[in-house]
């Protein structure tokens, strides 16, 4: 490509099939043709969220920005890794999904806590879906991470798949590097609030498998918490 | 403590010996005073960030808050790792200086390559010294994360003590969890711009023996792969 920059994957949710053609949307098409200056021929990638990888060839890049579909594919399975999180302190929550996202984490799910509550989950909703669509488009990922909503523990504990190994971040506890078992679904970490699980919230996740995990030789914040095990995961599969 | 929160660890670079009376600055007074709400008698550990470590006790909280302090002693000298950092996009490297701190690296070195210069180092350094500070509390360290001046890549180089192990994060490379060799001294981690080093520079960097290592399946953010670097460190000791 003539670019001035290498374009990033575009994420098209309503990816359409070999042969289509389709009108980017606003901030795309300024994208593509002020940002990286792509001319008519050139080629980019695009991806569903779902799995889905695309290359398309720009037919238009006047009136709107025109590309058709010339290939789609399916990504294969890859690991899988839910983080189930207790509330950070302040806007720190943005981040962590922006840097989850970037690690590859299927899914995000916040979780309310005796010891603290998500207070503005809602608002941060539509900001948190657009973080996410970055960190996916920065590591050229074709999995968006799943947001859900705030849920109590117990409901988030209901909700880990059955054949799942699961961590409890603590400042105690050991590493184990396990080596990963191969019916192993999925991965998850569960992390808590600023102020901590309480003893019962502790006791149930332990009771529902979760083994107690020592990330690193001091305390770490709830998010930095969250992260440093996403990166423990991703090294794992590195 | 009959205190509301458990208080956190002050930071007081000026902290004198045994036996001594010290006024708390304002900041740290009202933590202790309205905070906390530490009455005279209570105790509360402090560091002077370069491996001190001392209990006082409170002797005055109404006109200023005094403390006596009892006792000083020397943390036992740790695992040391430095991280190298192109500069990643924007306000990013707040946070990274924050989540370096408290995952206890000892030295920050900005770098400036030439896809990636420092523009606003000078203008943050309050900034970052008070994220460094807040991440020393938090994870309750006694050794205070060093902030450079950015340096040029070749300087930056020269500076990396003789007998340290070097690792340079790439998207490609392998991950390599190799034994501590307990005569390393330092583990240093080199992290490009957003840009990413040019060709030269990362000749320069293999030259100094720095080995490539893959922190993630995909392609990070300069920040998170430093982050991801400093949690991969942390691992190996915890």
């Amino acid at each position: 490509m003539a670019a001035e920059a290498t374009p990033g994957l575009l994420y098209l949710p309503e990816l359409p099939g070999p042969g289509s053609s389709l009108l980017l949307e606003p901030a795309d098409a300024r994208y593509v043709a002020r940002v990286c200056r792509a001319r008519v021929g050139e080629r980019l990638e695009a991806t569903d969220g779902r799995g889905h990888r695309a290359d398309l060839r720009l037919v238009e890049v006047r009136k709107g920005v025109v590309a058709e579909v010339e290939t789609v594919r399916s990504d294969p399975p890859g690991r899988r890794a839910w983080v189930l999180c207790g509330a950070p302190e302040g806007e720190r929550a943005d981040w962590l999904v922006e840097k989850l996202a970037e690690l590859g984490v299927e899914r995000f799910v916040p979780v309310d806590a005796a010891r603290g509550r998500w207070r503005r989950a809602a608002d941060r909703r539509a900001r948190w879906e657009r973080l996410a669509i970055a960190g996916l488009r920065q590591s050229r990922r074709s999995r968006l991470m799943a947001l859900e909503e705030p849920l109590p523990l117990a409901q988030a504990l209901d909700r880990v798949p059955g054949y799942s190994e699961r961590w409890l971040a603590e400042a105690t506890g050991s590493v184990t590097a396990a080596g990963t078992d191969p019916a192993v679904e999925v991965a998850v970490g569960l992390v808590g609030p600023s102020g901590g699980l309480d003893p019962q919230e502790r006791q149930a996740a332990l009771e529902s498998a979760f083994q107690p995990m020592r990330l690193a030789g001091a305390r770490l914040r709830t998010e930095t918490a969250a992260m440093a095990w996403a990166v423990w995961w991703s090294l794992r599969g590195a």
